[in-house]
């Protein structure tokens, strides 16, 4: 499908797209340029084949498609080493969480606005680097990709049926549209994990007891959350504050509800709000974004 | 180890202790009381053994050890029918998750206040009812057992005995102490995960999209804890109020804070508490209360 591929930052995500297309043959030559020697030594021994990059220079205008996988921060700095050598031959797309910080950087430049076409594969885990890639990272996953009247047709196929091959499912959104939906979905959720293990340490601290002993009863699942790399939520954080400064509103106004329907023991709307989140449930199951197995902490079954 | 022992309310921890009982033979007959017609009929089906009590009559004065796992709001109307048929040779404990409450109930009876000693099992899931339960739930989990200086040392230790058999690692707590730990380990974290699921769909029905179908980003892990039995954490929601309230106040305001570090991009205060609540995971992994494997999402690897 391609004769070469680059992926630039080749952690959890870069060496899964690595992996996934090795494993596809989705290129003939795949390209990878990474700054840490630690991941270096780790992507070597995953095949012999790869080929690495160890600057950005002209051997980037050979590259049929360019996979941006660093933490969002250095898109910037990588884009303007880009622009040096890239044409209307070479097209790229991206993994970040957020999309319009990423149009944002994409409309300075006509150059880059026409073969850029970034994307968002939903997809990841709390661990971070290339010794945890697997090529069915995307497998059954959504992978968002934007879409824009300014892109040529063909670019956006050649994106879609990259993602395809790797496994993934696709949807076209706008960016406003996906930063909107992914602060509810995705961002909350992780500020929120964060949050949560930030009041528990808090508290432990005040009160001088090890509560993190006891952290089964349900702290433990948002730890796992609250355990992924900081620079990546940061990044999500900043660039798209207003959607989830929005986001912890409701939140917060929601909290303050229930905090009145337990101090009044409320009992007909608590059990109310109870059960309605039980439906969403099985609606995530239905939607096969979770597995209906039980979970009982995942050191037993 | 007893003659008798009676487990009323026969749902996933009862069938549990049912089950840990029955292959660790901790006792010659073990009785149960159960109201759910269907539930009877998934228990007759683990062991012929189990015999059944109708109802509460002088057949309980027989029993060594009662066991009440049923929701915690039916305990008031259990023990004023036990009350008339039992003696200081019986022996009490239960399951549920906050203690003042049962405590206080306790004490307005000199007899029970020596027979009953109230216990909490760190163990459980999102599901519910006997199908769901496991011999192995409790094993290398903390039981929790309430001190008090009001209470026989021979049937505190009988109770210590009886969960070790189950597989339990035992702690000793006052009931305050109890219900001030447990409020921020489990009772918040629970809370806070409805809340989330509410916020979520409140979005969707406002924003008229299907947000749901998207989240494996992070809301699907949540919408699991979200799916726990809506009686019980009602009435652990009620029970606990005070300390619930407490940390419910302590969240917000760490909310509010981090809402104001991201409006600021402070990376400096923002990286600092990302990184902090990673170390709480490593804890958590240390004291074995999670396992290190990584999570993907459960439908894959």
């Amino acid at each position: 499908m391609f004769s070469n591929i680059l992926i630039i930052g080749c952690g959890l995500i870069g060496s899964s797209i690595l992996r996934g297309s090795l494993s596809k043959k989705i290129s003939k030559n795949i390209y990878v340029f990474e700054k840490s020697k630690k991941n270096i030594s780790l992507i070597k021994k995953i095949d012999k084949k790869i080929k690495f990059l160890n600057k950005i220079d002209r051997k980037v205008s050979n590259m049929d498609l360019i996979v941006l996988s660093t933490h969002m921060s250095q898109y910037n700095n990588l884009l303007k080493k880009l622009l040096i050598y890239i044409s209307s031959k070479n097209l790229i797309t991206d993994t970040g969480s957020t999309k319009r910080n990423i149009e944002n950087l994409i409309k300075k430049n006509k150059k880059i606005k026409k073969i850029f076409i970034p994307s968002h594969p939903i997809a990841g885990s709390e661990v971070s680097g290339p010794e945890f890639g697997d090529k069915n990272l995307f497998k059954d996953k959504w992978c968002i990709i934007l879409k824009g009247n300014d892109k040529p047709k063909k670019n956006l196929k050649k994106i879609e049926i990259f993602w395809k091959k790797l496994g993934s499912k696709i949807i076209f959104m706008n960016a406003v549209e996906h930063d909107k939906i992914f602060s509810v979905t995705s961002h909350l959720p992780h500020l929120i994990a964060y949050n949560l293990v930030k009041t528990a340490t808090d508290f432990q601290r005040k009160n001088k007891k090890n509560i993190i002993k006891y952290s089964a009863g349900g702290l433990r699942d948002f730890s796992r959350t609250a355990a992924s790399n900081e620079i990546m939520w940061r990044d999500i954080f900043f660039n798209n504050k207003d959607n989830i400064m929005n986001s912890i509103n409701i939140f917060i106004k929601n909290l303050n509800n229930l905090k009145k329907l337990i101090k009044k023991e409320n009992n007909k709307n608590i059990l109310k709000i109870l059960k309605d989140t039980k439906k969403v449930r099985r609606q995530i199951i239905d939607l096969k974004q979770d597995i209906s197995k039980p979970n009982f902490g995942r050191d037993i079954f």
